[in-house]
Parts: C-alpha cells; sequence; structure tokens
C-alpha cells in the first residue's frame, strides 16, 4: 500500500535551552553534530521508504522547514497554533487520503530523534506496515537500554497478531499491547526490566489512515469532524477560511491519550519491538546529547580544572571580538552551554529540569531569549 | 617617635581570578564595593596615624598606585621584581630610617585587606607603636572568629612584654609571642580556638626601623648589606645603577620566616591582640567578598534557579551589543564570576582553588588572560 509519513514539527525543546529556543527549535537544530539537522536526519530517514512526507509545522517555521529539507511547500503543512500531537497526526493522516486513497498507510514520526541503524529502522517499519494494513494502530516500540523514568513504557502481550496462541511471535513480529504506562519511577522502571515484555514508547505510530481517523471519529467526533473538513479544504482555495473557522475549535490533545491508549484497551494497538541495535534517542536534555559530541568540552573558548565529566558546549561565534573564556573549576559533571546571548550552567543530573528556565525568562522580562 | 606606614603590594590576588589579573591586580580593585579601591582603603586608613606612607609595588602598578592613592611619586617604590616581602619592608624601613632619622618606627600593612572598625584598628596600632619602641617587634593579632585553614596563627604567652609575671595584661595590651603556627588542618584549629591565646596571623608588623634592620643583619647579612646599599642610593642620581646591581641578588623571603619566627623563639616579638570588633579580614577568595556584595547575585543579565547560596558577581561591561545572560540551575553555592574576556564557574567550597586557574591559563596558551 501506499505509505505516507508523517513528521509533526511543533516542540521548542525546551530542556536544550539555550541551544534550543522558540524561534529556533531542537528540530532545526544540528545537535547531534552530524552536519545534518534532526529534521534533515528524520527526512533523510523516511524518503527512501515513504511514497510521500509531509511535515506538520508553525507558520514561524515553515520556510525554515522547506529549506532544510527540500519538500514542497505543498507538503509542509501549517498549523494555526499547537494543538498537541493528534490534531497534526490527523490532519496528515486526513490530507493523505485526500491525496493518495483510502488504502494509504501514514506513519508519524517525531522531527527531532535520532535513529543509528537505519536497516533496523527500515526492518521494523515494515513489520509495522504489515500489521497495519491488517488494521491495528502500530507503534514501534524501543528495547530497553536501562531504566530510564523520562520514557513512557509500552507493555507487550506475549503473542503476535492477529493472536495466535499457539506459537511464540519471532524476533521483531508485531505484538498485542496490553497497556501504555506513563514515565515510571526508577523502582517501577527497574521492575519493567526485570519483568520484559515492556518497550519505550518513542511516539512511533503507524496504521492505515482509515483506520486511525475512524478511531477518532468514535472516540473524538468533533475533532475528527474539524479535521475531515480542513483536509477536504486543503488544496483549494477554501483553505485560509476552513483553517480560521475551525482549527482554534479543535481538542488540543496527544494522539497517546486520544487513540493509543483507549484502542490498545480494546485490543486494536500491536508493538513492533524494534532491535536492539536501532540506537533511538530522542535528545531530551543535555545528558542524551553527551554521546554525540566529538569530545565532551570544547576547549577552543574554554578550560575544565577538576571537574570530571563536565560537558562544555559553546556555540558562540566569534564576532568583532574574542569570546570570553570560560573556566570551570571543581564542579562535577557540570554542563555549560555558551551562546551568543545566553549561557547556562548547570549539572547532568539538573538536565532534565532546563525545561524550568524558559518559562522563568518571561518571569524576568526576558521573552526574548526563549 | 616618627611613624612611618610600609604598604607592599606585590600579590596580584590569584585566587580571585578573573577579577584579579596580573595586569589589574587585588589591591587595585573596589572589591569590596565601597567606591574605593583596596590600596586606596588602604592609605585612607593609614594617613592620619602615621607621618609618611611608603608603597613597594613592581614597575606596571607604580602608575597605577600613584593615581588612585595620591602619593608622590617620590613615595612609590619601585621594586625590579617580586623578591617576597622581606625586601620590600626592609627597602621601606631602611628609606624611611634615611629620610626620617634612626628613631623612626616602621609597620608594614598588606594593600589589599579590608578592616571594617578604624577605631579598633587605630587602639591596636598605638599599643603595637608603645610596645616597637621598646625594641620589640609587634604584630597585630587578629581575635579568631572561626577555625579557619587559611591563615596562619600567632600563640601569644599569657603575660604582657616587658615580662610581668605578676599581673595579667589589660586587654588588647601587648604579650609575647610564642610560636608562629603555619596553616593548620581544620581539627587543629579548632583545638586552638578552644585552647584560646591564638590569633590570626594578617602579616601587620611594627618595629623600629633599627630594630627590624639588626635582626635582617643578624639573621640574613646579604639581604640586609644589598638593602642598605639600595636604601643609601634611592634618593640620589644612583638609584637606577644601584638597583640593577643589587636587586636580583637578593633573598626571595617572607618577613615571617626571614625575621618573624626567629625573633619569636629568641622572644623579641610581641602581639598586640586587636579588638574582637576590627572586622579585618584579606578578601582571600570569592567566598570572603560575598559579605561585601550589596547582594549575593547581579540580577542585571543573570537568573539563579535552585541554586541557594549562589553568588554570581557580573564585572561585564555592556559595550556594542547586549550581554549574554547567565542562568544558573540547580548548583548549590555556585560561584559565578563575569568579565569581559573571561568567565569562571565554581562553588564556594572549590573558591580557595582558583588560584590554580592562572598558571593552567599558560599551560594552555592563554597567558593574556592571567
Amino acid at each position: 500500500m501506499t505509505f505516507v509519513a508523517l513528521v509533526p514539527a511543533g516542540g521548542a525543546g525546551t530542556r536544550l535551552w539555550p541551544l534550543s529556543r522558540r524561534d529556533h527549535p531542537k528540530f532545526l537544530l544540528d545537535l547531534a553534530g552530524t552536519g545534518r539537522t534532526l529534521i534533515q536526519q528524520t527526512v533523510d530517514r523516511l524518503a527512501p521508504r515513504s511514497d510521500a512526507i509531509l511535515i506538520v509545522t508553525g507558520a514561524p517555521h515553515a520556510e525554515e522547514v522547506i529549506a532544510q529539507t527540500g519538500l514542497s511547500a505543498r507538503d509542509v503543512l501549517i498549523e494555526p497554533s499547537g494543538r498537541n500531537s493528534m490534531p497534526a497526526i490527523a490532519l496528515g493522516a486526513a490530507l493523505a487520503r485526500e491525496r493518495y486513497g483510502h488504502d494509504v498507510v501514514v506513519g508519524s514520526f517525531a522531527a527531532d530523534h535520532v535513529i543509528a541503524d537505519e536497516s533496523a529502522f527500515g526492518a521494523a517499519l515494515d513489520e509495522a506496515h504489515a500489521a497495519a494494513e491488517r488494521g491495528y494502530v502500530v507503534t514501534i516500540g524501543i528495547t530497553p537500554t536501562h531504566a530510564a523514568t523520562g520514557f513512557g513504557y509500552i507493555r507487550a502481550g506475549a503473542h503476535a497478531v492477529p493472536c495466535d496462541e499457539t506459537t511464540s511471535p519471532h524476533d521483531g513480529a508485531a505484538r498485542a499491547v496490553l497497556e501504555f504506562k506513563e514515565k515510571p519511577g526508577a523502582d517501577v522502571a527497574r521492575g519493567y526490566l526485570e519483568t520484559g515484555g515492556y518497550f519505550w514508547n518513542a511516539g512511533m505510530f503507524v496504521a492505515r489512515a482509515d483506520v486511525l481517523l475512524d478511531h477518532l471519529k468514535r472516540l473524538h467526533p468533533e475533532l475528527h469532524a474539524g479535521i475531515v473538513r480542513i483536509a477536504a479544504a486543503y488544496d483549494t482555495e477554501e483553505r485560509d477560511a476552513v483553517l480560521a473557522s475551525q482549527w482554534e475549535g479543535l481538542e488540543s490533545i496527544a494522539i497517546d491519550h486520544a487513540i493509543a491508549e483507549p484502542v490498545a484497551a480494546e485490543g486494536g494497538v500491536a508493538v513492533v519491538p524494534a532491535a536492539p541495535t536501532l540506537g533511538w534517542d530522542d535528545l531530551g536534555d543535555v545528558a542524551a546529547l553527551r554521546p554525540y559530541l566529538s569530545a565532551p568540552v570544547d576547549d577552543a573558548a574554554s578550560l575544565t580544572i577538576e571537574s570530571p565529566g563536565a560537558t562544555v558546549i559553546d556555540r558562540r561565534t566569534a564576532q568583532d571580538k574574542p569570546l570570553p573564556y570560560v573556566v570551570t573549576l571543581g564542579i562535577r559533571d557540570a554542563v555549560v552551554l555558551l551562546t551568543d546571548d545566553a549561557v547556562l550552567l548547570t549539572t547532568l543530573d539538573q538536565a532534565q529540569r532546563v525545561g524550568e528556565v524558559p518559562p522563568r525568562l518571561k518571569d524576568v522580562g526576558r521573552e526574548d531569549l526563549r
């Protein structure tokens, strides 16, 4: 079947401030230092495996997204405001159905994650596509490497779908999802790893567009109706008028809550466990960036002394005068992020809290730095 | 007797880098935020209590010292190189004797310490002067406020000098020094405070110039001979030639080792315990600066979040563009020192180690920032 990849590109990535900003969100940055931005890498990965790619982003980023990805403006959908992931994905699915017909399969993928092993990704996607054709909403599950507390977990059933209780599934076969689990505490996460059958939820969902939209119609009929109206008008002169009349009234909700969790409870969600080699990472905070830095410390204009585990990322640009030299003394696991207009000092174990900074900047009248 | 105050102004104050630099040493800075630099405050304190003030400093700082203090160039002695405190003080004493005669009493005071209670200082100085007239080398002792490990200690005898075993000394009377103690460990320091009779050595020495120079002649005859030659030529056209021929050969040694310790062992040193109200501080590191800051955090261009005890000192100057905004997140007792060309990140408990930074800067080719 025709496969259309959907890429909602909305989040700023506030936990990576000051590298990421509202106006320069994480997905537009080359955080992994590969020479390609995260959304470029996402498109690079999806292009050979899909018939079309639709990116859904905000108006402020559309021009840059088009410039970075080389997609046509027609394939970069502009949401008038962020309404969480469900409206964006539903709009992509509905528009894919308008453009490519009722048999289309869609898959939604974050714009700002990294994947090391593309062939493992391709294999999981093929398996997910096959299960989607059979009517499942399919998520690609990440094999946990540690008892992470920053991710949601997927609890998989023991058997392949469609349910065949007589045989164990082959490695990587789609299995029923029994339950989605919210981010757990450390003890609970360790229990998941000991028990087995738990995977990280990376927000990758594959389904027939019809299946996805039928679930939406049943569970969130008003949201569905609005999306269908917008999709029908999207490739016409009515687009702006319909968007203006419909979008702000749409329910703001994540696909997890809107579809994945309730449909899993009905037995309609499957998970494809990706191979452990996949090398998925959401680059959620500075701690996650460390393995991708060529050196943990940029030493052109900085020096660390007696600061084991220190990370210094210097993204300042020398302009008319030399950059201030930065010395870190005696701070274990120091994190120092340097940009031209803002500097963050913290430690690795506080990295998850960096998202608290942008709201505080507004409080102190430095909205310009968000 | 005529009293001449000597102020050796040599040390850079490397533990206050990057506020202090080799080219902008601590004594030339207004670290306490009073509007007067440390050497200005020192001169302000000594001027009403002395007949003359002689500052001994290096050639790179002489012009700035004259500009800041308003002293005549004749009273700012230039040492061709730093030879520790003994040669500087001996030169001042010998020149004071040349200019003011054999009865002169000299007192040596650091250029970069603060004293809160000037009348307590005056009372201690009067007592020291009286004991100096009787032939003692007299040090002004600081009553400890805590078991500091960063200062040397003075162990005082129970009786006033000259020795009168029948009466206890009045408060603040000069007492014999039994011993100078090097910087102790924490346990030893606590023991000193419990025992009593121990004072911090603030490096303030008062003596008749003749007495001081006679001790030097006896204990370090070559150093004495060189100093006497230089002092004799200092106010003549021969100064530069004699300095050039003599100075580099002088022994580099502190007055503590050269005179105070050996003469104390002979019973020739007295200590005047200053009143506990004196409020002396050597501003030895950033931790010592904190009580003098109007606010512990300069918040014009910085923000601390969940960083109790943080100290942010922002001495950057906005020039053609706004300063980078500095956010500190989750670092207890963070210390952030910001200057135009260098930034230091550390914590209060590491502040004593900041002196390690300037030598490391040389190692990494940033000698310019020392």
